[in-house]
């Protein structure tokens, strides 16, 4: 069984064709610039990258061109589009409609419109792919919502709920629902097979840090917290987002600055973060480059996040009554073994102890990187997103 | 030695006569509707309390009448005004200018001023009562100025610095300066009386719990991080105040409301907290009745003031990497035992026990509420700012 999975944005379509016998991708791209031109980037296991000048008015022409990768050419990787047994689609705003992966129905296409205004980047773009999916594939293969909140949906109303005015829970749905959920539970299965554990009555932190990065408790193998919340802005700090911020501090330079509610989310989500702090990058390699280069406002920058991801680790056990692992993962919580260091050093008493080896050895890989003797075991597990979202495809296509 | 301790807001004259070698509070009253009208309440150790209209146009007038009350007719408390040794005042924000208490001079008044934009309802009231108190007193009694922010200016970058662009920590110095610093100063300065610590190395977490609430992290004796932020808006839910919400939840609403700054400013600080989410009530006491009677709303409110003081526990104890003890204070840290118990609960991972029977017979009082074998102290410690103003006022003067 080959499943393709799509994460579309309003210009762009990723892709990954994955087998489903060996869980291999057979073939990825993106497509970039729907709308305003085109180009794809194409790669096939073998090492052929294929990279094209291409027409995408819409997302229709740019599933055409993939599809006709994928098919046909001496490159091709499936002989017909029967191949394909289905399609899953990444979605990142299910609102409170979703708790787990779906069928796609004119119903459930509604309602990912209809909660548009929560994720407004996001889930007009998802409905162009799937749409747009529907026309090339036809309705016959059947398509698989995946949502980046889903698996933040059994956190309690004292960890999603805003002390606001109640009224704007009602009538907006204001509330925390975190995101980067499907990567949350890739790692949180992936470290339950990796120790054997029964999750139940397991208290893990899973710390997903990349250009985009959130924490989240989960507890029972159940989302209980996130950083993350009514958008991806709060919580950490990324790379040119803010975090939690004051909320006093949002009216004190829309004033002072004469910022309109749309200018202060540019200057909150693109300006800010490590791009703002250190005025030189949003990259956090080089942050760290700049910062030990002597340049102290890169220096800021990562001791904020370090700290950050700390406090999130403190936060959470006492959210859960304890701590029984740490999940690093995501570009930087992959890669960045002296983050991993920092922010697990002093953190003996909630029993968190680091092999120093193995933390740095182990970096870009998987595997478990505290000392046998930790209490609390800290792995370092390489998320996949694209195969969560092909399992619950095939799943959900299976029954 | 008599001091006078101050606290002024704009249209109020809060103030306490107190006996330094005592420690007793000889007087207290409250100057009211100062510029609109005027009302008088002082009271007297010996139980006696008198309520007068008055007039006071500024706070000069209001100046006048409690040296009135202090020093002439049958319950005078002082022949003289020059048995009133020295006046301390209560400074909300201090900025980075001040981390102690100041004898008022010219320049700090004039600092004081310089930095009102970041306390606007505050600081301007503070000068104001600092000039009427030397037109009254006579600039021969020496004043001190004692500031909620001082006691956090030990806190180091990485827990100071929003990660904004970094402009405007520069021109507006935009960063957390924390607040209720006395009550924290005064509580861990309490705590090791008794206890007999040497500070030293001890790491605590203080919570400031009232209608106005806030928690810190003290270690070594100094604060490296607190809840409250560039405003006493930030940290956790308080009787009408937010606290922390995701940044984009204030310009989702400005937008989708059309709400300018100043009325978002307003719902953040006023309409939001126990009173938003229950819609009923500000007052912890009555939410706790209602939510017992099977008010949802109610518990909810109360569900996430606990659950955020016990996670700020949790990531305090984190950032200090480790935790010696906890304190209570405020109205409610000193007289909700169910408040107490709840958030200690299931924090045994951290060393916490709760002995349940003193937490309920110190009620209201001073004390340790932990077990004997609790490897973390709990404390109840009822704070007392206006004394640690007295104090700070007499050590200044007496240099």
């Amino acid at each position: 069984m080959k499943i393709l999975v799509i994460n579309a944005g309003s210009s762009s379509l990723k892709y990954q064709l994955i087998d489903m016998t060996t869980e291999n991708v057979i073939a990825k791209g993106n497509c970039e610039r729907i709308g305003i031109g085109g180009f794809i980037t194409h790669r096939i296991t073998d090492g052929v990258t294929i990279e094209e000048e291409a027409n995408f008015p819409t997302h229709t022409e740019a599933f055409k061109k993939l599809v006709e990768l994928l098919t046909t050419g001496e490159n091709k990787v499936v002989n017909d589009l029967s191949e394909i047994s289905a399609i899953g689609h990444r979605v990142v705003q299910g609102g409170k409609y979703f708790s787990s992966s779906v069928l796609v129905t004119e119903d459930v296409i509604k309602t990912i419109e209809k909660i548009s205004d929560l994720a407004p980047l996001h889930n007009p773009a998802h409905v162009l792919a799937i749409r747009a999916c529907q026309e090339v594939f036809g309705k016959e293969t059947p398509e698989v919502v995946v949502f980046d909140t889903a698996f933040h949906q059994t956190m309690p109303p004292k960890a999603y709920m805003y002390a606001l005015p109640y009224e704007y829970y009602e009538k907006y749905q204001i509330r925390k629902y975190g995101f980067h959920g499907t990567s949350h539970r890739f790692v949180t299965g992936r470290l339950a097979e990796l120790t054997g554990w029964d999750m139940s009555g397991k208290k893990i932190v899973t710390c997903h840090l990349g250009n985009g990065s959130s924490v989240a408790a989960v507890k029972n193998g159940k989302c209980i917290d996130t950083s993350m919340g009514f958008t991806p802005l709060d919580g950490l700090q990324m790379g040119t987002r803010s975090g939690a911020i004051d909320p006093s501090v949002v009216l004190y330079l829309m004033k002072h600055e004469g910022l309109t509610p749309d200018e202060m989310n540019t200057l909150l989500n693109k300006e800010s973060g490590f791009l703002g702090v250190s005025g030189k990058t949003s990259d956090s390699r080089d942050l760290v480059a700049a910062a030990s280069q002597g340049d102290d406002r890169c220096q800021i920058a990562i001791d904020i996040f370090r700290y950050q991801i700390k406090k999130y680790i403190g936060s959470y056990a006492a959210a859960m009554g304890g701590l029984d692992a740490v999940v690093f993962t995501g570009g930087i919580g992959e890669n960045s073994f002296d983050l991993r260091r920092e922010v697990c050093e002093n953190l003996e008493f909630l029993g968190i102890h680091i092999n120093q080896v193995l933390n740095e050895d182990l970096n870009h890989k998987e595997g478990r990187i505290s000392a046998d003797d930790s209490k609390v075991q800290v792995w370092i597990v390489p998320t996949n997103e694209e195969l969560l979202i092909a399992r619950d495809t095939k799943n959900i296509i299976s029954k």
